[in-house]
């Protein structure tokens, strides 16, 4: 095992920290690094937390941050929304109050940017999850601003999912309704002290009635986060999800299901660098690829004569 | 060429109507399907229209279409957005005014769900909109709710981008900041008559200040979708962006990139499906898969066993 694994698996913070660069680079060694920290894994309680911009996602966050470390506990948190403080976007207020876990030892802070590939920032996310994990951390708090298909599917990653919601968030509800009943395993109506929370209390509650019926029945919650109402609750309600899904079978099939789709991923990124560097430089693809370039033929025409010559 | 090839480049609305559903059910005629039509393409003026929920971008697609209809011009609609009145998901009023050009033939309009794969959204959009330029419309215009990445990266097959926002939009600016400059050609500022209006409007072009220089300067401009006002100019303003772009040797570039990066996407969804019934199936690779999916092993070592096989 090399060094620098060695050193996360003892909780190196530098190590970490240099690894999570590996990630960003999308470097040729993560996938043997990976594979080697893969029996370390699984100690950690993924939690997503996603909504709509001006939510307080960073706040809960926070707050969160805070009630673990009374606990004992060790978190990494990992931000990708361009939005959050943790990812310097926000108020000063904001990033004040994230600088005083910034020095504790136990708290560990990074933020992912949400541009590139698809596929790239959802992988990249959930290796920075996992190099968490491996470090030690017992929470890894994964912050997505969820307003996109993509935010969305980053969650797949978490053991609970929580998505926060504003009395103003009418439109997003509307939207995303679909997106959000799939990834939701609790809702926070956030800055419940507003007007309007308990109409949007009310129609995610007719929301849910009208789903279809899992074995975890999706609680409704209000939380003021700034003022750090409601947020015991909310522990409460994570502590019950994540006994709940180690029991249930619903969790295990998920997990296999996602485990092939994320080797289908990996394979197909590999096919899609190496292809990447195949296609302009081997004779028999060259003429059809600059046919494409030009405009010629089409996309699809070059594909199905280069495919089977490629796999062949 | 199939007969219903034929039929759609006489612009006969049911055959367009069915290749949009095999587009939908990624069916395998697609490919050659579209390389046949392939030389049939390039005569539309694609457009695109994105931004939040609540924009008002299906009020301005309403309006586009009824100033194109006045100049004989015949236009093609798909919609990518759960919120429009083209999918089928906002107000009633909405919908009247849409049906308006429901019986008008020389409008065609057609909604496409954007669950699913991130890549299979953008390529079906794309699709769509080339049989629908193949059919003979004159204008396509894509909708889509410009909130995550992949609902900006449809944006891609666009002649004119259209990033519609209104004075409410704030947040939905800081968020989307890089994601946004990166996609609009023109920036409309809907809804004018609100408060925050002229604060919304500097702050765009200050934003715009501080950008990289392209030989295209983005417009901000003013429109009252639903009084009807603004309209004329941002026809005026697109007919500019066109000729601009048939000039510029930026658009043949950027053009060029597209198709590699397209031909590259078809290859990996080629290689996706052809390895997905591959896995299961081969001996070499069946208990590889097995170990992948109890979590014996971590999908990178699964994919560094399988890859070399695949390929070989």
């Amino acid at each position: 095992m090399a060094d620098i694994l060695k050193k996360l698996l003892k909780g190196d913070r530098l190590a970490l920290s240099r690894l999570i660069t590996l990630v960003e680079n999308q470097s040729d060694k993560l996938a043997e690094y990976m594979s080697q920290i893969h029996d370390s894994l699984g100690n950690a309680y993924y939690l997503g937390i996603t909504g709509p911009p001006g939510a307080g996602k960073s706040t809960l966050v926070n707050r969160l941050i805070t009630m673990a470390r009374q606990q004992n506990k060790t978190v990494g948190v990992v931000a990708v929304d361009p939005s959050s403080p943790f990812s310097g976007g926000a108020l000063l207020g904001d990033r004040i109050r994230m600088q005083d876990h910034a020095s504790d030892s136990g708290v560990f802070i990074r933020s992912l940017a949400t541009r590139g590939a698809h596929g790239g920032i959802s992988r990249a996310t959930r290796d920075v999850a996992r190099l968490m994990d491996a470090a030690g951390m017992d929470w890894v708090i994964v912050e997505t601003v969820g307003v996109g298909q993509t935010e969305l599917d980053i969650m797949e990653l978490a053991h609970s999912t929580v998505v926060v919601l504003t009395p103003e968030s009418g439109d997003t509800i509307q939207t995303m309704k679909a997106g959000l009943l799939e990834v939701a395993d609790i809702f926070v109506v956030n800055k419940a002290d507003r007007a309007g929370a308990d109409k949007i209390l009310h129609e995610l509650r007719a929301m849910l009635e009208l789903a279809p019926r899992k074995s975890w029945e999706i609680p409704v919650l209000k939380t003021q986060a700034a003022a750090g109402e409601g947020l015991e609750e909310l522990v409460e309600v994570l502590t019950q999800h994540y006994s709940h899904l180690k029991k249930s079978s619903e969790y295990q099939d998920q997990a296999s299901t996602l485990r092939q789709a994320e080797l289908e991923e990996i394979l197909q990124e590999q096919f899609r660098k190496w292809a990447h560097e195949k296609l302009p430089k081997e004779k028999a693809f060259k003429k059809t690829l600059e046919e494409v370039l030009s405009g010629k033929i089409s996309a699809y025409e070059g594909a199905l004569k280069i495919f089977p010559k490629l796999i062949g």
